[in-house]
């Protein structure tokens, strides 16, 4: 291994792929510093502790690909209840290409949620931002923060990892798809778009 | 132990005090029987496997308290909008309340909904049909199966046991209230109550 300095991202690098290797239940600190050919307390330099640096991966992990979903909810050309239903589309698709792409990480991020630790509720308060922006723009409502929590959690089932195992069901898309069309039937659109 | 004839009710009630007190990971046929004072032997007489006594246990434990859930579907006489949010609130109060009350046998049945245990499949089904009928009774819309699927789908969140630790949340009524208005929002009601 070369000995250049240790800064913070190459420490998260090795963890992912350590993770990637041998899971959440299994990787060890002294993995990632045997990856890294240094001591398990220059990792603790960095990060306090275990589950600091567990935390601090899946949030990088989870923050790739955040941009296309914001880019998506923040795309005012697009019709807005084409773009709420391009959106709730988008999010249950990169959580399932997570889930089958990089399974380990996923396990990683599910552990997360299940715990309710910081980072999970760090990426609901994204994508709930997402959505505000989105209806804010796009839809007459009062409360666009509330009904944007409301979206969300009628939309459970496709974005929630308790769920993962469902998503490989066929009709997965068009249970969302009946769930989207429901919505947007009281959701009034705003101006041109109406 | 009283030695009367030994039958698949008397096993029924036997198996759900076991699971009860053990747990449904810990709990075995050797217990139930020892419970009823007679072979293991007789109690598989009944029951062909320890899945399947599982199963049966789970499913009459489910049955308690679906009655009353099917009245507040069939109550013509309360408006649908009124009908549609009773009927959600009191599954989630259902669920909450057996969660809260009978940890265990709850347990056994979060398990056989993990494993896609047709009793799980059977309790969806009888629900759908409870949402389907109030649906085709209260609301003016081409497909109340479709409608009743994706209601319910809607409010995953209130009613699967995936998300039974978020049900002590304070919040969790407002939240379904929310879901429940965005989806009358959408949803047309028959005749007099329009």
């Amino acid at each position: 291994m070369a000995k250049v300095p240790l800064d913070a991202e190459a420490v998260l690098s090795a963890t992912e792929e350590v993770l990637r290797r041998h899971g959440p239940a299994k990787a060890t600190v002294v993995d990632v510093a045997r990856a890294l050919g240094v001591s398990h307390t220059a990792v603790y330099k960095h990060f306090p502790s275990k589950a600091a640096l567990r935390e601090a991966v899946t949030r990088r992990w989870l923050d790739r690909g955040r941009d296309s979903l914001a880019a998506i909810a923040a795309d005012t050309s697009s019709a807005p209840a084409a773009r709420l239903r391009g959106w709730l589309f988008a999010v249950l698709a990169a959580k399932r290409a997570k889930a089958t792409e990089d399974p380990q990480l996923y396990a990683a991020y599910a552990l997360l949620v299940a715990e309710h630790s910081d980072v999970a509720a760090e990426h609901v308060a994204d994508l709930l931002e997402q959505l505000r922006t989105l209806i804010a723009d796009g839809f007459a409502v009062p409360d666009p923060a509330a009904t944007a929590r409301a979206v969300f959690d009628a939309t459970t089932r496709f974005h929630h990892p308790a769920h993962t195992a469902e998503w490989d069901c066929a009709a997965i898309e068009s249970d969302l798809d009946a769930v989207c069309a429901l919505l947007l039937d009281g959701l009034p659109q705003k101006g041109n778009f109406s």
